[in-house]
């Protein structure tokens, strides 16, 4: 595949992150499917280590999905294995024979339970995934830990992505500091329907399963779960949170607990900042777009327009094209099939008002409008004034850049 | 706007449609928004023509959606009024108070009710359109109206499409002639929730009203609403036929009547070739791709099914890069959201199965799927097995000239 240029909404530096205390890792060339570039990470990750997740509701999931789905009833991880460039999706028995060695070969590698290896793959669809590109791989790798730095596993998990993906946050709860240290890819195939494509979060906080899973599934919600680069759900969305516990404090085992509160939050603000720079390395992605929704007649209903909208294809090649075209935003509305009077629609665009009461504002300004739309970071506001439902919804425009990457994506 | 060049899908020969006794027409230029090209049909027809239509179901629907609604409760029918360019939608009372006036210019030019005039408007949303651009047009047209060449109505309906869309039918019923023509614009904002953007329908058949609409909301089931080109659902979709009853025979009173279902059958063939052709002009389309759903629960999930499919942008962009590439297929099914069992779904290029049992299928042959998608017609099939639900959608590629088209179609 040819490389293409990275997105212009790539961030201008990376963070440094800091090591979290029984987290560490090791990447390879294993060749699954490109040249010249690490395509596997293994994290191990000390005794102890708890685990939650959120999988993709894909009814074709990965043969890793399956894995991980089953996995995580025992809630305790001591090594993850992700692999780019092959979903393992859609590979029948060979998946499962494919999934079962590798978590055999890592088991042995870092000497735990298969049930305790998480497992993740991305990359084509329906090809079989060779479980012997691992064997010799994982041996090796398991020799060479190190606690960082972050961005060579954020980089071994990119497929189409343009730039690696990274977040952290450090917090202070009851004077000791907690780490929270996540990774994302992306970035086609991106309409997460409980998470990502790919994305691992790595904490030292005494948390049980319970707790991290029970925080997990709301800050994912309002993070990967509101971000759309194309309306197409992956049969891979992984999200994986570890938590070692080494932090030195009394562990968080109820979600009353003030501190899960602190943590919770600290967790989502790391996942919203990867989910945001998933749609920022959306395939062809030239501007970042978020969609508010409010006075809908339930949050629900708000949150199937917004998509309507952060989905449409009018939209986002207008929006690709700099065209401040808000008609196409009241037909996205129209065609959402919830409740909408067009009568009472109100349409902005950032701070402009382009539409009220079923017509053009009559303070519409074409030229600030245009000058507006020039922007990289954009926002549509549509207020429907029957009610007290609102949704955010982060997207991508739709640019040629979409096509040149999906036209020719398999050979 | 840039011309766009013809579709390739473009058919090599149009068809030259005999009179509809009962039926006249003229076009001109109004000067909307395009430039020396007609904008404006007025077809006119005897008195006792019924009107039988199906609109779009946008919760934002255009004033002249408003205004047929409530016209086709008369159902009768002496004039229709089309124009190109502006859609008159999110117009507000401008809107209400601009198809009034353009009724009542109409009404006054053929001397007949405003409720019997019935309007249709495409091309920019929330553009106030003036209507005094047809109070002197409207009677100039009427003092020419003639019976054929019906490629001038369909020329003058046009938007973005690149070229015109024509169909017609003749059947003998009990020794009597019976003709049925139609016309129909696209070709973006085509996902039809009722009706396609704008298609119109005359014939010289004695039928009742309530028989008419009967018929149509049947056979528009099949054609205009099995289409698809970006899922985005105009506010303007509509479809009317008007039945001059001028064909020497009884009337047709009743759905039971033979004969409703010999002109029904008719009337189906020209519906579903006009919608054909409507995909076949959709926004940079440069294949036909019949997505055809079976073995599923029901025909509803079947439905939902093929849709997912047809509107999913990475399966559209495989298809205009010619990649074989049945995974996101797999990925399409999987994130339709109804029942489905990875591993019995089976997939199919045409007559080249591709995946069968969960897994790429032992016959699969690379070379010979790859020679079958560099074809203009495309067939992509997919057995879910569970049960003898079916659906099929027509539907069309996602390429660059889509981008182009609407990147800047306001400005």
């Amino acid at each position: 595949m040819a490389a293409h240029p990275v997105s212009p909404l790539a961030p201008i530096s990376y963070p440094d992150l800091p090591e979290v205390a029984g987290v560490r890792f090791a990447t390879a060339e294993a060749g699954i499917k490109y040249k010249n570039r690490t395509d596997v990470l293994l994290a191990v990750f000390e005794p102890g280590t708890v685990v939650a997740g959120v999988l993709t509701r894909s009814k074709c999931p990965s043969a890793a999905v399956d894995w991980c789905r089953q996995s995580l009833q025992g809630g305790q991880a001591r090594a993850l294995v992700v692999n780019s460039g092959n979903a393992n999706a859609f590979t029948g028995q060979k998946g499962r024979d494919s999934v079962g060695k590798t978590a055999d070969y890592a088991a042995a590698a870092v000497d735990c339970n298969p049930d305790e290896v998480f497992l993740a793959s991305t990359g084509v669809i329906g090809e079989p995934l060779d479980p012997q590109k691992f064997e010799g791989v994982l041996a090796g790798m398991a020799g060479r830990l190190v606690a960082t730095p972050y961005m060579d596993a954020a980089r071994a998990i990119m497929t189409t992505d343009t730039f690696p993906k990274l977040s952290g946050a450090t917090i202070e709860i009851d004077g000791v500091t907690v780490t929270i240290n996540g990774i994302a890819k992306g970035s086609g195939m991106i309409a997460p329907d409980m998470a990502t494509m790919l994305s691992f979060v790595f904490t030292d906080a005494p948390i049980s399963h319970g707790v991290l899973q029970a925080l997990l599934t709301e800050q994912n919600r309002t993070s990967f779960n509101a971000i759309t680069v194309d309306s197409d759900t992956s049969t891979s969305d992984t999200l994986l949170a570890f938590a070692t516990g080494l932090a030195d404090m009394p562990a968080i085992n109820t979600i009353e607990d003030p501190r899960a509160a602190v943590f919770g939050a600290a967790l989502g603000d790391v996942l919203s900042e990867l989910a945001l720079l998933t749609v920022k390395d959306g395939e062809g992605a030239t501007k970042l777009v978020t969609v508010h929704v409010e006075g809908a007649v339930s949050d629900e209903s708000a949150d199937v327009i917004a998509r309507s909208i952060a989905n449409s294809p009018l939209v986002k090649t207008a929006i690709a094209g700099e065209d401040a075209n808000w008609g196409r935003i009241v037909m996205a509305v129209g065609k959402a099939g919830e409740p909408a009077e067009r009568d009472k629609l109100s349409i902005r665009f950032g701070d402009l008002l382009v539409a009220s009461d079923g017509e053009r504002s009559p303070n519409y300004d074409e030229a600030a409008t245009s000058a507006y739309m020039k922007g990289q970071d954009l926002e549509v506001g549509v207020d429907l004034q029957l009610g007290s439902g609102r949704a955010t919804i982060y997207t991508c425009d739709l640019t040629h850049g979409y096509i040149d990457i999906n036209g020719s994506y398999r050979s």
